[in-house]
């Protein structure tokens, strides 16, 4: 990033009609917004959101409140525009790309982005989720839309995902990563009870005995105990940061994806912002490992990448600021 | 508040496309709308911040990092359209309106609501910020500002405030309240250093020692130890309760004229939402008196209300996902 740039804008961050600080973490919104963008004042108004989806073998296991066919129905509902991650982006005028990278559907519907890698994940209590070409192929499915995105000319992205069975996955790609026990991790996903979460709990140790992924090498964590739509996150964030494009990270899942892309490449940190605090337990460790803090604290929990598109309007509104605020001078203060 | 509608509201959101429960605050919004406008999709589209303004005596004691004259250089700023605040409204589609209930001012600038009661407090360390009499008045001047709203339509409002040296008072009024300890309340305010913040606390005690307000009597603590704008304010939140009228809090300021208003009139608390939580430390515990919890965690401290207008589009947000996302039914799932 462009450090010259952010020196730049934080000289007139400072210099508006506030107590130097006042508006928080907007103002290093606004900092580093204009050290991915090269410009004072970003543009940020072209924006995506990319929910990638995919379907998890562990679901067996009964990690999930929800049947695994949840998946290729809620593919269904956002080709319609009527999840609420639809209904935030139009409220927030977003772009919505659905990506299957690996549901169970044998044809995904009309609008939807074909790049099926397999058909849903091995059992990861038993052996690796995927083989590690499979990964990388998911890698490039994201890679590939964040290229395409870069070319339509969108300016701020972010990152979602839908996959019965996937706080299981991110949990232990989590717990791989941070080396935090998974106790610490795990939370009632879509609705488990108590009796559940134990039960995830052990699905998810089992599954790290098993597989043993090398947490010095994040792809070889996310093909043994990831998930398809976590590499393709992972490799959207990778490619969004070669090209200079931010990415606004969701919860748990989300996250989980991030921390593995980071340490892929140290680099792609610079180019991720938080959105807001899920209810999920996992995600507050996550961030803390990415040493990130979120802008919304509402305790969502439902995924798709809604949380981030929530956070649109705050960067929408830290941008406004920079912009259009007096400076003390207008003021006839100096 | 109509409990059958809310009622009413939660079972629609319950048969979303999604997790019970999984947005999280966003629904607790769609229901308690729904209890005050009497609809399952409460219409917010017509929005509104008022900003009181007034001057503070006990600057005099050197407890704030600007001079007294930054509060009628802000009023200036507020009626071009050119700070914080403005910008936010903007974007967010907000009405603004800035009333001076008793700013230092000879004549407020074009657009101003002029409503004062008399120009700025006396020294709340020395005896009285005001009479009670002039305590009422500056209540009344908020709740026409209410009335007025109602008439015209408005759906949502905000509150802010402008007037140099009032985070001692308002942490003077939340210490007279809560009965918490002055120097778990206090904070930098516009940005004191650690020896004015210790400085500040020391008038505090000394205003609440020779005042001695009655914490049972809520105006008489808003009377001695309060401050024009805190007045107002209550009672702009006392009107919009019997007016059925939803009013976003927006930081410490605020929130303790909202615990003074609620003292008086317990009802007022239903009509009452938290938007962000500031960085002042007696803000949090105001809060958690007023059982609140906030929906942006952006350490923000820079009042004017512009934390309540930045959460305007969470708002919007739970109505749309309510209104526009599918059921289960709908997607073929009971």
């Amino acid at each position: 990033v462009d450090t010259q740039m952010e020196e730049k804008a934080r000289k007139h961050v400072d210099q508006l009609t506030k107590p130097t600080g006042a508006l928080g973490d907007l103002e290093e919104l606004v900092v580093r917004l204009a050290g991915i963008t090269g410009q004072v004042f970003s543009d940020i108004s072209k924006k995506g959101v990319a929910i990638f989806c995919a379907d998890h073998g562990v679901t067996v296991e009964g990690v999930s409140a929800y049947p695994a066919e949840v998946t290729g129905l809620m593919i269904g509902n956002f080709s319609r525009g009527k999840a609420a991650v639809n209904v935030l982006a139009q409220r927030f005028q977003s772009e919505v790309a659905v990506v299957d990278v690996g549901s169970r559907l044998p044809k995904p519907p009309e609008g939807v982005l074909e790049r099926k890698v397999r058909s849903g994940t091995a059992n990861m209590a038993q052996g690796p989720a995927m083989t590690r070409q499979e990964a990388e192929e998911a890698l490039q499915a994201g890679a590939d839309l964040a290229s395409s995105w870069k070319g339509a000319g969108l300016q701020l992205t972010a990152v979602g995902e839908m996959g019965i069975g996937n706080t299981t996955s991110a949990s232990a790609v989590a717990a791989c990563l941070t080396g935090k026990p998974v106790r610490r991790l795990i939370g009632r996903g879509t609705g488990l009870d108590e009796e559940g979460v134990r039960r995830k709990g052990e699905v998810i140790t089992r599954s790290l005995q098993v597989n043993r992924p090398d947490p010095r090498d994040p792809l070889d964590v996310l093909t043994k105990v990831g998930g398809l739509e976590l590499a393709a996150m992972a490799g959207f964030m990778l490619e969004a940061s070669h090209l200079r494009l931010p990415v606004v990270l969701d919860g748990l899942i989300t996250t989980a994806a991030a921390l593995a892309a980071v340490r892929m490449e140290p680099r792609v940190r610079s180019y991720l912002f938080a959105s807001h605090q899920s209810a999920e337990p996992g995600h507050a460790l996550l961030l803390e490992a990415l040493d990130m803090r979120p802008l919304i604290s509402a305790g969502m929990r439902l995924g798709e990448g809604s949380g981030a598109v929530l956070a649109f309007p705050l960067f929408d509104a830290a941008v406004a600021t920079a912009r259009e605020m007096a400076t003390f001078a207008e003021l006839g203060m100096e």
